[in-house]
């Protein structure tokens, strides 16, 4: 019974916090996405693909979120943009404290594009704004198609859906039609964007969607 | 600092009712298995595959946990033996207190075997004891091959590693030999099995894991 309040407080912080950062962003005219997904849906690959075509005086940088490891931090850091690891230590998800903490000392006023990529996990995460101006989730075509429909909250509350891995659709029993409608069948207005980090199908539209995109 | 106590709590109801599950399920002869995986990972299909093998009369029963679909429950109700769904309404996993309630009116004496197919989630399940004999986790090999580093918590815990998908290995940049090291890295004592839920490979090794398991 006490749970609930308490959930509430931390919640309440936790959009306090979101709304210091995103005033943050807004002010200084970063772009900031929260990218979430399953463990293995290819967020990692996606913004390494992603910072490999970036000119080197782009101004990006990413801040990704492991619960143990700095395995992803160390893959992104090799396209020479800031990389920051945010260990969680158990938790399962980011929060917006753990995003204000990584940023201590970046100059926002030096960047237009700001990276995060959440814990893999496509629950816990899309409880906790962490003042972006956009949610994207990745769903990969090895998953199964009804998971719009089986984790409703973060397909709801994603501007962009990336239907990552599509190079493997001849090897899976996935309809890719499907899981579009079911995207929408929770999220009308959700973009949806195929893409294959492995051959490269579907980068540009990934790239012109966040360059389209409003900062706020 | 009042989440630690609160989450002791939580913790510690949730193990007095693991307890007597876990007395229950001995006390009948019943081997309960609880699956955890990453969405998409394969749990459903492996018991989709698993059911389909069994004769008639094999006295074995399905708890299926769910955020918000009962899309598995009826996958699996198919093979004609009990299956149950458990709608667990925005929570991340199962605890203890769903899975007994999910047994109410089931005689644990009629059953030998029983699968607990968690919520997808490879993180907040593993915290949470359901009175089983052993949790199986299940790795597909289009997650990549450092997934055991970097969600140590529940390859710590599991008895079995299913490494699932592995048809798709050809086309998918992952070293099984790493990571089987990987989790035995985290766990020296983990059982690993490769599967394949499309080919059939390796479900007989799977099918003899859980025949000569233990009940305790």
């Amino acid at each position: 019974m006490s749970k609930v309040p308490l959930q509430k407080k931390v919640l309440s912080t936790n959009d306090r916090i979101a709304a210091e950062l995103r005033e943050a962003f807004e002010g200084n005219g970063v772009l900031a996405l929260n990218l979430i997904s399953s463990p293995g849906a290819g967020k990692t690959s996606l913004l390494e693909r992603t910072l490999e075509s970036f000119e080197a005086d782009r101004r990006v940088a990413v801040l990704t979120g492991d619960i143990q490891t700095d395995n992803d931090a160390a893959r992104l850091a090799k396209a020479g943009f800031p990389v920051r690891q945010i260990t969680t230590e158990g938790a399962c998800h980011l929060d917006a404290r753990m995003v204000q903490r990584g940023l201590e000392g970046w100059p926002l006023e030096e960047l237009d594009l700001l990276f995060i990529e959440n814990v893999g996990n496509l629950v816990c995460p899309s409880s906790y704004d962490l003042g972006e101006a956009a949610k994207v989730v990745l769903l990969s075509v090895t998953e199964g198609d009804d998971k719009p429909l089986k984790y409703p909250s973060i397909f709801t509350r994603a501007s962009l859906m990336v239907l990552n891995k599509i190079d493997l659709l001849p090897y899976v029993p996935f309809d890719a039609d499907a899981a579009r409608a079911n995207a929408r069948k929770v999220n009308p207005q959700i973009d949806i964007i195929d893409v294959s980090c492995t051959t490269g199908a579907g980068l540009d539209d990934w790239t012109s969607w966040f360059e389209a995109r409003p900062k706020s």
